[in-house]
């Protein structure tokens, strides 16, 4: 029933996806890119429930997936869950039946726990699409930045593209380098020691305390953004020390190529991980793009995943 | 302009409804569940606009109805009251002025008061619909639980139901009472002293106290969630004792017909009124199959209701 | 792009719409009024992207303007950005460039700020249609009002109507100011001192503190809803002081012109800036009349604004 191209019944993570499945779900946006700034209307998805099971709080990502479903004609029904009967002690895996009982389509989830999207997706029938896990996977960042990498330099293999900020929790670094080292980047992560997973290496990429000696030569910085509740937790001293070491500055951007791209998946602390001038500049700065891209990648995962429910 | 099957506008409560009015939105929602399974597709709420007011929180009930009038092409618009001009002062009756004004062609409603859906129907021109109101209705829920009973059992008359838990504060209760007495069955109702309605045989039950006479010959058994507020009001001594008395276990079942179904209208806490294992016995537990029930009742009660205004 | 009879591409504030635009607003509305009334089906906007972005709780205009966007066939999709990034430390120029990034086809937004929904529209490229806004602007509830008064009276020009309460904090009292003056009602405004903007006649009103004095012979008095916490901030004594002396009771409606119009934004203080018994009076009231003119108003503006993008 799932199409040959894309084998899986779920999106849960890059990891589960070969190159050439990665690629295929890039063109498949690409044409969705085009056909929503031709302002053109499509009704695939017309009949099918696509439920958004948000259990932690995310307007941007919610609101991305839910414009990608309505413009494929789906019925969108989002689930707020924190201010639902979880609260009441309902376990994960009723909420689950629950959903399954309803007969959706496709069910999209964002989790705080690592693998609770997993054990939902075991329980139920239709596809599920990871929105964000913990600090597991959020495929469909990792997907719209290589994206937008690929729209703008022409390709991703053998660009040197550095992650920088909190790799240690993020689930966005997770996916990213998980997508770029697939598709043949040389990737590089910078970040403070304290915010530095042990053995990232295995993962295929350089590892980086020093920001300068890591942005050398890059053809793409993605920041991070700082959680500063990692303040609080003691893996940074303070907003201006982090600022002065790993936040991304006019004059440290310099150490990278010439026109490197400037990205960041949002929400940004301006004056934080980036300068309000960086994330502005038009000609440097992805920012908007990477949302633009974001509605289509979920478009195409949408599509393809429901192509056997069809 | 309403159907000769179903002379009413509104579906407050199933003490208003006629035997064959209730097997005639069973039979409507038998349809309705071979439709889901079918994915198939409907469009007659198409224009038609389904105002779900939610004065009190209900992520499944919500879920349920929104699903419904979506499958069906309504224009679905949820008005969550609790953080709403509710908070502001404006009263009941100004919000069923300002829904109405607005065109509604269905209202659903979800209010924490007994009698409070009565009293905004009373002050619109279009069907409204009882999602639940304090502690005296919940119809929608009596008729999912009957579907479920009627396509296990085949019939409901004659059968021996027992409704377990608090069933003093519970709407659950006393719809599925009036529901399934006027489908001929014979209804069971046992609770602890403190949580028995004095007078409850009026309606027609018999009442226990004791867990294990109740449960003696039923074809059903029909837990209610406990709220678990109940403690502090003084209404039981401890989840533990709650569970070592009127909790069901595999052990406690056995005094049932061999076979008995064991349902729950959600969400659970498992190990007090039900344990873990029972929940998930797929033979015996049918409470996927309620919540799946609940879609299609819900479907047929805003087709039949809405038929007049299409 | 835009039509000739409206040649804007957002609409901000009445400040910025000569008489024959209003007039030309109020006209189309009125057709959207039968349109309702006759359960009519449009999907002129099907396949364009309303995006809801309330950064201020507002139940009944968020509800209006979903109604309105649904019935035109739009897919509309709500951003409640309290509970959203905006907590996080995003600019609003930054949610400015993810909606645009999007690419939503119109805009709704309701912001505490005055000023944040011009900011938002210069940054984004479609219409955009302020919700309020601060204190100043409210352009929605201004055309709704003079529609009601318009159906009611059969003009607007050379009648006298009063709006009465806190006309210091007021965006409705605000726009519906520009809206008749410009359509050439004589305005009077009545407020306690503390309440009255200095300087409030150079808006082309006559300005009372005396509420029986500016009632007199007026066909229309439109109340605006007192914010309690007005009283805690020292500008009102106390409720039972506000009702006693601009608080709109029966008596005191006898000095305005027989058949007077009642009026109200909601949600309404009962008691406070209104009796009960006034709020209920059909013939005189128009409360309920102004939430049906406010969807109607809404999907007037939100055809107008889009046309230049199907």
């Amino acid at each position: 029933m799932t199409p040959p191209e894309f084998p899986h019944r779920d999106l849960l993570g890059i990891a589960q996806l070969q190159p050439h499945e990665i690629l295929f779900l890039l063109d498949e946006a690409d044409r969705w890119v085009e056909h929503n700034r031709a302002h053109g209307r499509d009704a695939r998805l017309a009949g099918l429930t696509q439920i958004n099971a948000f259990f932690e709080n995310s307007t941007r990502t919610l609101l991305s997936f839910e414009i990608a479903g309505k413009r494929l004609g789906a019925d969108v029904v989002n689930m707020h869950a924190a201010q639902s009967s979880v609260k009441k002690g309902e376990t994960l895996i009723d909420t689950a039946i629950t959903l399954n009982a309803m007969r959706a389509d496709v069910i999209v989830i964002r989790h705080g726990s690592s693998g609770a999207v997993a054990l939902i997706a075991d329980k139920v029938d239709c596809p599920v699409l990871n929105a964000g896990d913990g600090s597991h996977e959020h495929p469909t960042q990792a997907l719209l930045d290589a994206l937008t990498i690929r729209r703008r330099l022409g390709d991703i293999a053998n660009k040197r593209i550095a992650i920088c900020g909190d790799i240690m929790h993020s689930r966005v670094a997770r996916s990213n380098i998980l997508a770029l080292t697939a598709l043949a980047a040389e990737v590089r992560v910078i970040a403070p020691p304290t915010l530095m997973p042990a053995g990232i290496e295995r993962m295929g990429v350089t590892a980086f305390t020093d920001m300068d000696a890591g942005l050398d030569g890059c053809d793409a910085v993605m920041m991070l953004r700082l959680q500063t509740e990692r303040m609080a937790a003691g893996y940074i001293p303070s907003l201006r020390e982090f600022h002065a070491l790993w936040g991304l500055t006019p004059k440290r951007l310099e150490r990278a190529k010439p026109g490197a791209l400037v990205m960041h998946p949002g929400p940004m602390n301006r004056g934080v991980e980036i300068t309000s001038g960086l994330a502005d500049d038009r000609d440097r700065s992805t920012i908007a793009e990477q949302v633009e891209m974001g509605v289509a990648v979920r478009m195409a995962c949408l599509d393809v995943l429901t192509r056997g429910r069809r």
